[in-house]
């Protein structure tokens, strides 16, 4: 297994570098003749089967995903019949069932039947992803969300952290990871909280996720020459080859709101489309993941038309990889939701005993009179509620009677009244404000298109076997534990925690003294009898999980 | 297209047959060295693809469904998004959708959106189904439920009749389709009223569905050479190639119920079982229709255990189905709900925000202390609720609280409190007390199996195609209007309706007189000058749909 990659182990000029060396670069071509593989991964956060059915109704005709079912996903987590978004991405991206709120490393607590329980040092473990692997083969990579791209899903295939909420680290992992294209929100998690105010081009308030670790991310971006976008029109317009675009605070636009309230955001296809074009570039191919992040949201909130709105753009992407797929035709689509959410069916206590002649037209037709989703519609609100029926409206609710309107004038949780009330005109039940224990609609396409029923860890090594590698001998090249092997090799060893934000693994020997930075590329090494000071950047990260930092074997040949 | 079969058009002796003529039979082999091909068609009714996974987790093991799952259906009727049993079981069995409670025939309300508008000359009109088309080829038939057969579903697989409830011209049909092996419940329906309670071997109550037409349809089944059996073991017993098995007047027991209240009826698998190896013995090959009934029923009364019970054993049934499958080579299995039903999910508003760590016993456990369906449960309640604690640990409601107590002693529908309490211990949750209109996971197995999305039209088609033949042709050969035909020949026709409960269609010319009983294989001529009165018997059935008789192409041939 070769794991080289155009910009592997390059040693780069920075602030403390004294002196540069470069290691030979080796390039892992596709065989003379031979198409490289692609691999385009889908995820739809949180839309149960339901959702999709719903969404084929509102749209009036076949959806591109239609056009690729293939089989269904099982989704449980190691310690979960239902699970949440973050061990659901690590068991897509890495190929290992984890817990609740783990990012690509091994579960500490395993009790689903059917699972092997996980050793006591191995818990917590940060585990490859298809992402690195690809990065590995010497392929371009990408990774989209339409929520932060800190998320759990789009962290999953990017990051390693014990807790979904560590944007920071996560943000930090996913600029060191060197991925050519990523495109979404989140940009408050680059920039550090003193910074953002001024830095921020959206100012829709506080900025509640700013770096507290004083790290500029903006600043790396720039040394790693990405072109940075903020604007729908800059995508479009770019021609670079690696591109970052950061195009909210947090997350974009439902894109059924997007037109009203931030007109300046690409849709979920266009970046789909533009990742594409650039990643498709590279003569080693690509893996690009894409994620349409709030149906989830949508889903917790029972917003029927949320859903909607963020399936149907989830599908718009679909198409575009599709038809990509069917161009190049040595491409492999997967696209799939990570879980169910919200328990939504066509038909609820409304229509228990008439179901069997209610045409589709009634649960439609008060959907389509919405124009925005709760949350675009909410933004127009005003703070004395004095346009509440213009708001209602947005939201499809015409013609309230006095109860109606009574209700909402009075509900605390305007929001939650809204959603109901329209679900009750279109026939629509929920049995939950959370996630759902659903066996998944799997669609794949593609030269080695995965069918029938398979566990969800199932679609990662689908994805490495057809970019050819192995996820478990990944994880062992690039996450090896970094106290134990340089023990071995006679340094005495730290984690350095003074700086909490930033903790460092420091060993010494003699009067080498090696620095590895936490979620960094970077490695620095300093001898005093030599006058050397390097630091050495690679194409993986370093990983510290709270307890042991893990480097790649890279990394550790670096060390002499 | 041929349609012919080994007994084809036999004239035979009855009553009122004065003479008999033979019409050459004409046998439909396979090419030599070719295999016949089989179809096994299974049908869970109204079982949500999230019963399934429930029920898989229940058992601790993967299911026979899931080694086939092979696409997803869509199962809207042509009026309605959630679809009834009667429509669903058309499109399958047919390939047409239909409207609410409409048997075999075409719709006379089209507003679902893509279909195609119904001439008003076609509405109500008998269309030809898979099993008549199997017939036709000479195939081996078979016909297996565990409501009573004339129910909807398999009714809609032998049968034609405008509405559902029309048990006595279904079953009269089922009874002169000729179907080799036909096994389930519906005694009741064989047997005129007055006769019932003495030849009922069951005493299940009062005989609702006694027959009003006077016709005891135990002795034509005598007449047509059935073995006719009651039980488990006459049916495991008997060497038979053809076997009607009714074993219960009404529906059978669910089978987690079956040991304690009928020990007497066999399983679902078992029938399939036998039913595999009495149609395999056709050198034309066979088609088999299996419905696991009463999912849909356990899903109308929110009843988990009903649900998983009858799951599990469809479950075994798919398995005898795959087996004989595996082994043979040329038999298409398939495998489907026709709807979903009562929005079942794991998680429910116990765990909106605690489903990322409720492991897989909070569900399951719960829900294993049950020993029996809440119809099983109830069936050993004594009148004065003496016995309610018994009764509720039946059901797996042990160590009651004082409130919970409480709640099912004053409780009005003690099922439904029943049934809600379980729910809420292991945390599932319902939408609605009917169908809901999802999309279904699809099973299938064998040469041609069925992949992808598909119309549960679809499924009728390529079934259809697997055996060799055409539905729409054969529509045209077994269902042509009988007024105009007649009429065309010469003769005058009417509907003598002065036996309401058995319509006959008449036509005379000159001195003969054609008469056309409702639901029968039959014609009788008669002819004064030559002194003929023949019965002619068919290998089709006669079908009036309130308006008009409907006869086939050979019926036709066999009036001059």
């Amino acid at each position: 297994m070769n794991y080289t990659k155009k910009w592997t182990s390059l040693f780069l000029a920075s602030a403390v570098t004294l002196s540069a060396v470069s290691i030979p670069q080796q390039e892992v071509q596709a065989a003379e003749g031979e198409k490289p593989t692609n691999v385009i991964m889908l995820v739809m956060d949180g839309s149960s089967n339901n959702a999709v059915t719903l969404s084929r109704w509102y749209k009036g005709e076949d959806l591109a995903m239609d056009e690729i079912l293939s089989g269904a996903v099982r989704t449980y987590s190691a310690e979960s019949a239902i699970t949440d978004s973050a061990p659901a991405a690590t068991a897509l991206a890495t190929g290992h069932k984890s817990n609740d709120k783990y990012i690509g490393v091994l579960p500490s607590v395993v009790n689903s039947p059917g699972l092997t329980q996980i050793a006591q040092e191995d818990a917590f473990r940060p585990v490859a992803n298809v992402l690195e692997g690809a990065k590995q083969q010497g392929k371009a990579t990408g990774l989209i969300a339409t929520s932060e791209i800190q998320h759990a899903t789009p962290a999953g295939f990017s990051a390693h952290a014990t807790n979904r909420s560590q944007y920071d680290d996560i943000a930090e992992q996913q600029v060191y990871q060197n991925i050519d294209v990523v495109l979404g929100g989140g940009l408050d998690s680059l920039i550090p909280g003193e910074l953002s105010d001024e830095t921020s081009a959206f100012k829709l308030g506080s900025v509640k996720n700013a770096r507290k670790d004083g790290e500029n991310l903006l600043n790396v971006l720039q040394q790693k020459n990405y072109h940075f976008v903020q604007t729908r029109d800059e995508l479009l317009n770019t021609n670079a080859s690696k591109i970052w675009g950061s195009f909210a605070p947090s997350d974009l636009a439902y894109d059924f709101d997007r037109t009203t309230t931030r007109p300046s955001e690409p849709t979920l296809a266009e970046m789909t489309n533009k990742a594409i074009n650039t990643l498709k570039k590279d003569e080693d191919g690509f893996f690009l993941f894409v994620e349409g992040s709030k149906v989830d949201w949508a889903a917790h909130a029972s917003d029927t038309i949320g859903m909607i709105s963020d399936i149907l753009s989830f599908d718009d992407a679909v198409k575009e990889a599709v038809d990509f797929a069917k161009e190049d035709g040595n491409t492999l689509v997967i696209a799939v939701t990570d879980h169910g959410n919200s328990g939504i069916t066509m038909g609820n206590a409304n229509t228990t005993s008439t179901y069997s002649s209610i045409p589709v037209s009634s649960y439609i037709d008060p959907l389509k009179k919405a124009s925005m989703t709760i949350e675009g519609a909410l933004s127009q609100l005003k703070e004395d509620r004095s346009n509440l029926v213009e708001v209602a409206t947005l939201y499809g609710l015409d013609a309230l009677t006095e109860d109606e309107l009574a209700t909402l004038q009075s509900a605390e949780n305007l929001g939650n009244a809204m959603v109901k009330m329209l679900a009750n005109r279109a026939n629509i039940g929920f049995t939950t404000g959370g996630h759902t224990g659903d066996d998944v609609f799997l669609y794949s396409f593609g030269p080695t298109k995965v069918t029938g029923l398979v566990e969800n860890t199932d679609l990662a090594h689908a994805m490495a076997q057809f970019m050819g590698f192995d996820l478990n001998t990944l994880t062992n090249d690039l996450y090896v534990p970094a106290t134990k092997a340089l023990t071995e090799k006679g340094f005495i060893t730290k984690i350095d925690l003074a700086d909490k934000e930033n903790p460092v693994f420091v060993a010494q020997k003699a009067d080498i003294t090696v620095k590895i930075p936490v979620n960094k590329n970077t490695m620095s090494y300093e001898q005093a009898s030599t006058n050397t000071a390097k630091t050495h950047i690679f194409d993986t990260i370093n990983v510290y999980n709270g307890t042991e930092f893990y480097v790649s074997k890279k990394l550790l040949q670096a060390i002499n």
